[in-house]
């Protein structure tokens, strides 16, 4: 148990590092690029940034604790062991490898979704239930599951690859080399194919002569913000795909909440009301079980890291 | 902690009771037909049943535990909340009714494929594993989560419902309102539709010389016996979307082991080759995963009976 730690969440095009106190103030915080083109340009990329908040906040460099997420599979030694979004490091021990890189033992490497999971549950919107899932809705969707309030690693520490659901049996294929994952229906780039198909289709024409064929998920964002009904239609159902997963992690799981957060949740004002109103529909037994909070995540982009850091620091 | 406890498992269609002792031998056993018709028929049936068996083993009606397993959403108090195989019993607190009829406190009831989890953990296939589901495939599909040697009941006691994940999005319409639900596609009654679907379409002209348009799962077993190529056919397209089932579940819980069991699994030697042979091309990340073990279930049809008694008498 330590007064501070270092988390770092590595993404696929930034990493934030933030140096964080017991009781989860951010104390200090550094962004740069992610160098994912190689497992050692991703290792020594995190050592120099952990090496530089070190120095810049005055903290001693042998005994702050240090955690890492990253988007991927990680193994409970802190392997990446796949990862579609970081795939030039996959099969890296970034655990092995940074300790080595700052001259220490003990860095916590863990899958970035777990670690949001653990950070909602201890300091946001999680805070009052022992039954829920984090799910991130971003570049893909990634999850952290806590049952009993305790997070579901698997066998492996593997458990909560929520994003990989399939949802549409021999549906689109998916990067991660399976088809109608839950993340090919809800996510930015989910978002930027429908509008190209409904363009192409002719059904959203408004959308075509404002924005183009080539579209992207912040045009429908941006339509979406002046209340277009061709692109609040496009979230409607996108929402709709969202209860649907949400739906299947509650048959498997029967939690009572789900936190949502990522970089698609600057649209959950439109995702999440129909993703509300249509999981009742699509649950077994709906009226025998109680109310399913589907919450907005509370800490926004810096939960991953605070997360690395309350495992870094022993906190959990 | 007692010597010997006495398990009942109600199905659809009939109740199977056994005295166990705390080694997991059988010592008894009694079976009649289920009286699912109303809450007190099915209460005074049970009732009846475990008071016959009593007598017939001279045990201590006063002492001895008694368990249930029901087909459906059990809660943590014993209420059988929701099922559509014993629907006219859905909301019965079937163990304070019990306990009542029986003149007894602490009667403990239990969905029945959550039960059959611990019992084939204690005593079945999946003992040397801490991460598994076991599969129940009859009329349905049933599922009891164990995640780090703990079974896993979820906020409200209804976790595992794995039968009712969708693996099609908008898909056929299951008996639970839902649609696209798992044991649309892999259960008796699937292959029952399947086949008279491959009858009609022409695809099947051997099977509908030899059984006709009405034909049952029966029949397409009897046929896969003879080798059969339409029937096996059938069952290999089966056994992937078992596979695709299983693939889901390991997405979310990373377990390693899977135990099948069930009505259905008579015809396991044609089901699980193909599942697990697929198994592996439905997995994120399948090359950076351990091996993955689809067993069969080693307790038979008295599993979920075991894992009553199991429960009842603390040996858990």
């Amino acid at each position: 148990m330590r007064d501070v730690a270092l988390g770092v969440d590595v993404g696929g095009t930034k990493s934030l590092a933030i140096v964080l106190d017991a009781r989860g103030q951010v104390i200090g915080e550094s962004r740069v690029a992610s160098a994912a083109s190689s497992p050692e340009a991703l290792v020594a990329t995190l050592a120099s940034q952990v090496g530089e908040l070190w120095r810049a906040r005055g903290l001693d460099a042998g005994t702050v604790p240090v955690g890492v997420g990253l988007a991927g599979m990680v193994d409970r030694q802190g392997r990446l062991a796949f990862s579609p979004h970081l795939s030039h490091a996959s099969g890296t021990d970034v655990a092995a490898a940074l300790g080595l890189a700052l001259s220490r033992k003990g860095v916590a490497v863990d899958n970035d979704a777990n670690l949001a999971a653990l950070a909602e549950g201890r300091w946001g919107a999680a805070r009052s239930y022992s039954h829920y899932v984090a799910v991130t809705l971003g570049t893909g969707i990634g999850g952290g599951i806590v049952t009993n309030g305790v997070l579901q690693r698997g066998a492996n520490g593997f458990a909560g690859e929520i994003g990989h659901v399939s949802l549409v049996a021999r549906g689109e294929l998916c990067a991660c080399g399976s088809r109608g994952c839950w993340e090919r229906y809800v996510s930015g780039d989910a978002l930027t194919r429908r509008a190209r198909e409904a363009v192409a289709a002719g059904t959203a024409p408004r959308l075509a002569r404002r924005y183009g064929a080539n579209l992207v998920s912040e045009d429908v964002a941006a339509a979406a913000g002046e209340a277009d009904a061709e692109a609040l239609a496009l979230l409607e159902e996108m929402g709709w795909w969202l209860a649907a997963g949400l739906a299947n992690l509650t048959a498997i799981l029967d939690v009572s909440c789900f936190v949502v957060g990522g970089g698609l949740s600057a649209l959950s004002h439109h995702l999440m009301p129909p993703a509300r109103r249509h999981l009742g529909e699509l649950l077994e037994g709906a009226s025998a079980r109680g109310d399913i909070a589907v919450l907005d995540a509370a800490l926004g982009a810096r939960a991953w890291a605070m997360g690395a850091a309350l495992v870094a620091g022993g906190w959990t």
